[in-house]
């Protein structure tokens, strides 16, 4: 059987999660990893090789889909638009709101390389995503909601390691368990930010540090907290350690809607995820793309794609006759 | 803007659920309904035209997608494939063992006419289809566990009203809580038929019938009831008309799995659904569905598709802009 090749860019917790992956699909094998660090000080789970990232377009010729494992802040809008032209790619950029540009500059560079370029690959944006779509599709009188966790927020986390004071964090976004249920008793409840989640701050303050101070800060922080009902627990390094080291998450997707003659008839859709590595997941997720893109592209497609653009049987690596009888 | 014509053959439960249906999408209009009963007898909601089943060839170019809404055991193994080759049409086949049979059948029409045929849509198969797809993309290394009800299972029905002193009856597919449950917490339990479900039964007695040999007929009848604990009620012909009326049904498709370097992380997706009207919620994936065949149709594809053969952004109305800003 002839494999699909992977690379990893950026050997961080995704990286490592989609050498995990990797390692579960038969018909993948992982070629390379590159990183812009030394990578002589990169030392991979599997024993794959490891190159400085100024060596992939050498390596181009090997590599059937490049996976960009860098962040959306800053790498993502500049690495996938860059790497599209040579390579099939397939990014996790998750900065909702630029999505649209995002979009169109991975597109031109697909598009002229004869490439496909898949973003915002993962949970949310990524199977969150289809399933608002499937279900605003069926059920077209209704309403949606989005509830995550519960799970380690890491961009909150590291708000609060920010503060004066604070040697270490972990932040837990909590749904509001009333506000699930009346949701899923077809309440068509209007939701406040504050009614859905709640915040969970287990926080390391150092030593003599004005605990309280730290506390308000927290509690007052725009965006991030303020508009929420949130809870500070100091602990120790050694609790944290021991208590908090993982980064689970998930969420629930829940549409209702009513149909009928008289719109009498509710229905309740819910999809929902409980992960105890939300990196992992996220990489399992790439992992099932990747054998997407290399299909797709093999078939003449070209240019950038998102979820809602690939047929679910691209996904699978049975055949289409098996597909039906032992999945349908 | 330019609707999709559908029309609708066979006007029961299903068929009153697509009229409902089509009339919530913008995009779409119900041109005729189809009988093969006499014409004059029907009356639809709408006040939509109704016409013999023989008047269908006639009116081919008025009609965009054919609604098929026979039942699995006889009408669509036969009309499926007949009416491929003149129309895109769209069934609800459901006899899992029996669904390559069919796609071979109705594949071979829909290539030969130059249309779109899609089988067995709606929710199982269908929608729980795609789920099980798209976790065991996900998750490689994991376990598959499919939960029906609590709903109304119109088959048990039927095969205890066709037993010797029985006037009506409703029976309940029960999910096993503590099973589910088991499931969600990643216990991988090997279950038995009689550990995943129970069965409620609510049995109208004919007058002076031996209501202890029908219970035993019932609680012993092979493939039905005599793998499940089951429990009978006996009721009057009020009660079954006041309080079990509706056909509400649902259930739960869960995959969990584990990843990681020694597959430490367990994971659950979870993906379920609540419905007040069983037809009407797979009359709701039906009309989604329509949209897609038609786009794919006009685009130049042709033959039989079941739902992992479809990109899901074919079913949505909106642009590919409007979607990728307001659902990814």
């Amino acid at each position: 059987m002839e494999k699909i090749r992977i690379a990893i860019l950026g050997y961080g917790n995704l990286g490592r999660g989609i050498e995990c992956a990797v390692g579960q699909n038969e018909d993948m094998e992982l070629t390379a990893v590159f990183t812009r660090r030394d990578p002589s000080a990169v030392k991979t789970v599997s024993g794959v090789p490891v190159y400085g990232a100024d060596k992939l377009p050498e390596k181009k010729d090997e590599i059937d889909v490049l996976m960009l494992c860098g962040g959306s802040a800053t790498d993502l809008p500049a690495q996938t638009p860059a790497y599209a032209a040579d390579f099939n790619v397939i990014d996790s950029f998750d900065t909702h709101a630029r999505i649209p540009e995002h979009f169109d500059a991975v597109d031109r560079a697909a598009r002229e390389g004869g490439k496909v370029a898949m973003i915002s690959v993962g949970w949310d944006p990524g199977m969150f995503s289809l399933n608002r779509l499937y279900a605003n599709a069926i059920l077209r009188c209704g309403r949606d909601y989005t509830f995550w966790g519960k799970g380690v927020s890491q961009g909150h986390s590291d708000a609060i390691r920010r503060i004066d004071g604070v040697k270490d964090a972990r932040q837990y976004t909590v749904p509001v368990e009333s506000a699930v249920n009346a949701v899923r008793a077809c309440e068509n409840p209007e939701l406040t930010t504050r009614q859905k989640h709640t915040r969970e701050c287990y926080v390391v303050a150092e030593e003599g540090a004005d605990r309280g101070r730290i506390e308000q800060e927290i509690k007052t922080m725009p965006n991030y907290f303020a508009d929420y009902d949130t809870t500070v627990h100091f602990i120790t390094q050694e609790e944290l350690l021991r208590d908090h080291a993982g980064i689970p998450h998930g969420g629930t997707v829940i549409r209702t809607g009513r149909t009928g003659v008289d719109g009498k008839h509710n229905h309740v859709i819910e999809y929902s995820l409980k992960l105890d590595s939300n990196p992992e997941f996220t990489a399992c997720v790439l992992t099932a793309y990747a054998r997407a893109v290399y299909r797709m592209n093999r078939e003449g497609m070209t240019g950038c794609k998102t979820v809602f653009d690939v047929a679910p049987a691209y996904l699978s690596a049975m055949s289409p006759e098996e597909m039906r009888a032992s999945l349908l």
